[in-house]
């Protein structure tokens, strides 16, 4: 125990100002005078300089601290740094830079601490048979001309000015308590905003104290998962085609996900009923990857499963973004209390923004609160008031308006691409949303897709193959983004895409009519070029 | 299954622009006119609009769409939309605002959807017997004039200006496909930053692919607890008294907190090895309540513990603050492989900013990234490009070397004031960091120190009661933030305290010398005002 009176006090409030005892001392090195012999200051401080410089505390263009100031911190005549800089000028580690201070330029050829040179993460091959849990990390970091993978809207677009002046907005007017630690739910203001926009958007009426800010849905997920195991909650069913993403993440969190098969009408509200799952993942609004908007229905019998206790997760990813089709409101609106909705920027300004919003049933709420509070205290205040004053002011909406149009064009040329390139594919979910998805026959072909997109891939163009967000055997296919790419650039991945694919027809993977197992459905493969 | 061929290829791509069928349809409210009557637009729309306004969709003060963009959108002529507008004007429910447009300005009298009032979350009592998972919540939630909770810098002082231009630079060159999903472990800058900051002041030489970074310290100790859970580590030990917010996480985390004791030296290394814990959390540059520095001893004891397989956690949490006493190199500086070292900004700008760092020993590396690839695919992107910048700039540097002189002369007044107002209590750990404990006698008295600080609250002083950071029976005390008040405020709440704890002695909770149980110490306690 800490017995002792008064040895802090005694300790710390000594007369000598820069402590330390016989020295001064410094952070920057941790450099302690008193570990220095009093004729040889300036060589004890060139030598721990040196050491810092070829043990790599001290990078080559790192910048050391002033003279003036080091010395200070120090208790030294601000000769003994002048010295011993100079000598480290003098073997060509250290330069003056007039205003910009003395910078380290070059480590000793015989370093003492040189570094091994460590191996990046292997960037391993994305296309594996079973996709691992950094499948997506290892698809981003690979090279590629053209990005077509699926997920983001036209991130050109971003409003930075519009960013920029509601930030010195924000900035000029925030009062200082609002820098410390916050409510885990976030701000009021983004609250606020949130609830409006859910309102007049997406048919939902939420108080402000309902929503929970969240860093994208991704740690929606991560806090679903969490609060519904606590409930006994062992598995979410999920789509079946359905995004492999959100499985990875269940996964994670220790929660199973039993596919359900999705068809015209969306989700087979009858198979989840028998796979006797108490809880659904579903994306009701424009089903990842097929595009499928849930029917009328279907709506109604999710309703019913509801009703006797299924607890549903609502992941609206990318409603805001609809072309050729009536809005479709959100689950949300219709069932308060049996559905956990869960929404995101990432689809509507940026990803790396990182900012989503849960709305949780109100038997669940406190739980969600505790979770988010012990993941990370809640979310950055700054980038949430900023949200907050674009959503309000009716920045947001007005470059969505701008952004769909962009998307519809974006859209409008894949699929003119397609079908010039791609003329026995099968276009599916074009009607909305940042993607689109293609399929070559109606037959399950294993590695098929993951071979093209696999080949595409060595020719610059990335996308995904379906096959990764299917559970059971599934038609091969790609799925294809659209929003974050020019017209140009979607016509030539799209070509290439062809190109491969007619090549590939006839070989082992066995997209042509000709393939080996002689299933194909002539007029849905993919052609030779031309063809 | 999914079989159907071309049935979203013919459903989405119509010839019809704006979809839906028979009228046009908007998001907003998702209004689709394909319900209304032919001859009863413009009635049906305002119908809609006052559904709206009546169940809360439409709150006053929200914005309505452009007459032009909402017409649009309907495919009706605009008159349609005018009208409908010029209706709920006459209600009173609509306003035009010349260029800020047609605003809410209105509920009707008789709202159909009229909300029951929802009762907030009741803001609880913060100092009941044992604090609960929301206490501190509930503790920030409370009004109070002078808050000296511990735990933030002077918020003051962020650096807006700074913050700003930073991020315009940021903005002004960033590609557009860094506003996608990124890197979970953090942008390359900020690692590199981070890394540099690390070698610079902490005296731990880092790779920049060893630095994760995270959402503040609280995320960090939520991975550690996910990834040394899955490790076999269901306890980790943590010194006693210790920071309550630590054990809070780390409980929710499912993670045990035995308590070691800390003496004048630090951690009691040998009750560590009887605990026969696995891990241990430690503050060793500034022990968190008491301020004592872990020393040499006790860190070779410890390098002892952790070379036969210990683990150690290491809460770097406010190690750039240090008045009056030699700088402390991080234990992680000697025992990369043996230490999970977290730090993050929260204590040398601001906790609302949420970023934090972890390193972790090799071994545990790949672990932390999906875990944090898990919990929400990691931190958002500008706010750590404007940080690298304020990092490698020097700018956070030079701020930090401001703040601390500010906070030497709060930490002044903060001590000058104990010793006119509160002249029996010892002052402890008030060589460095933010706050400062003070004890009253020797002996545990069980609530006294809470009671104190409900009473302080009540008269508008916000403090920690030191009994909230210890496990076990310890001398009741006040854990005293001073570094984001002004000297004027520390003087004032210091003195309210005074009052508080001198018109308490002699009562129940028996701080003052003459208290029942009799075993005060005289000399250490808070006497009467003066005394």
């Amino acid at each position: 125990m800490h017995r002792s009176n008064g040895e802090c006090f005694e300790g710390s409030i000594s007369a000598d100002p820069a402590g330390a005892g016989a020295g001064g001392a410094s952070d920057f090195l941790q450099l302690d005078m008193g570990d220095a012999p009093v004729g040889g200051r300036a060589d004890w401080l060139a030598g721990q300089l040196r050491r810092a410089i070829a043990d790599g505390r001290l990078p080559v263009g790192s910048k050391l601290p002033a003279t003036r100031v080091l010395a200070t911190e120090l208790r030294v005549s601000r000769g003994v740094v002048t010295e011993a800089y100079r000598r480290l000028g003098e073997d060509g580690q250290l330069a003056g830079r007039g205003r910009g201070g003395t910078v380290v330029v070059a480590a000793p050829v015989t370093a003492g601490g040189e570094k091994t040179p460590r191996p990046g993460r292997a960037p391993g091959v994305p296309f594996g048979a079973v996709p691992g849990a950094d499948v997506f990390d290892a698809l981003r970091a690979a090279p590629a001309r053209i990005d077509l993978s699926p997920g983001v809207p036209d991130l050109a677009a971003f409003p930075r000015a519009a960013w920029t002046r509601a930030e010195r907005a924000v900035l000029a007017e925030l009062p200082a308590a609002e820098f410390g630690y916050g409510d885990p739910r976030g701000t009021p203001a983004l609250r606020r905003a949130v609830a409006n926009w859910l309102a007049r958007y997406r048919g939902i009426r939420a108080d402000p104290d309902e929503v929970l800010i969240v860093s994208g849905t991704a740690q929606a997920l991560g806090l679903i998962a969490q609060v519904s195991s606590r409930d006994g909650i062992r598995a979410v069913a999920v789509e079946d085609p359905g995004s492999l993403g959100v499985r990875q993440h269940l996964a994670h969190w220790g929660v199973a996900t039993p596919p359900v098969p999705v068809d015209e009408e969306g989700i087979r509200v009858d198979a989840l009923r028998a796979s006797g799952a108490r809880a659904v993942l579903l994306t009701p609004a424009h089903q990842f990857p097929t595009g499928v908007v849930l029917g009328g229905g279907r709506r109604r019998e999710l309703m019913g499963w509801a009703a006797e206790g299924g607890l549903i997760v609502e992941d609206d990813y990318d409603a805001e973004h609809r072309y050729d089709r009536a809005p479709v409101p959100a689950l949300r609106s219709l069932l308060p209390e049996q559905v956990c909705y869960a929404g995101s920027v990432s689809k509507l300004l940026a990803p790396a923004l990182r900012v989503g919003w849960l709305l949780a049933p109100a038997a669940y709420r406190e739980a969600f609160v505790a979770a988010k509070r012990f993941a990370d205290l809640g979310n950055a205040v700054l980038p949430q008031l900023v949200l907050a004053r674009l959503m309000e002011s009716g920045e947001l909406e007005r470059g969505l308006r701008l952004l769909r149009r962009r998307h519809r064009r974006r859209r409008d040329a894949m699929i003119a691409a397609i079908a010039a390139h791609l003329p026995g594919a099968t276009v599916h979910g074009a009607a909305a949303g940042l993607h689109l998805t293609v399929t070559f026959g109606a037959e399950a072909v294993p590695g098929a897709d993951t071979e093209l997109a696999a080949a595409a891939l060595a020719r610059g163009v990335k996308v995904h193959p379906l096959s990764w967000h299917a559970q059971r055997p599934y038609r091969p296919g790609l799925v294809l983004g659209y929003a974050a790419r020019s017209p140009g650039e979607i016509a030539e991945g799209v070509a290439v895409i062809g190109e491969v694919a007619g090549s590939r027809s006839g070989g082992p993977a066995g997209l042509g009519p000709d393939r080996a197992r002689g299933r194909g459905v002539p007029g849905e493969i993919a052609g030779s070029p031309g063809g």
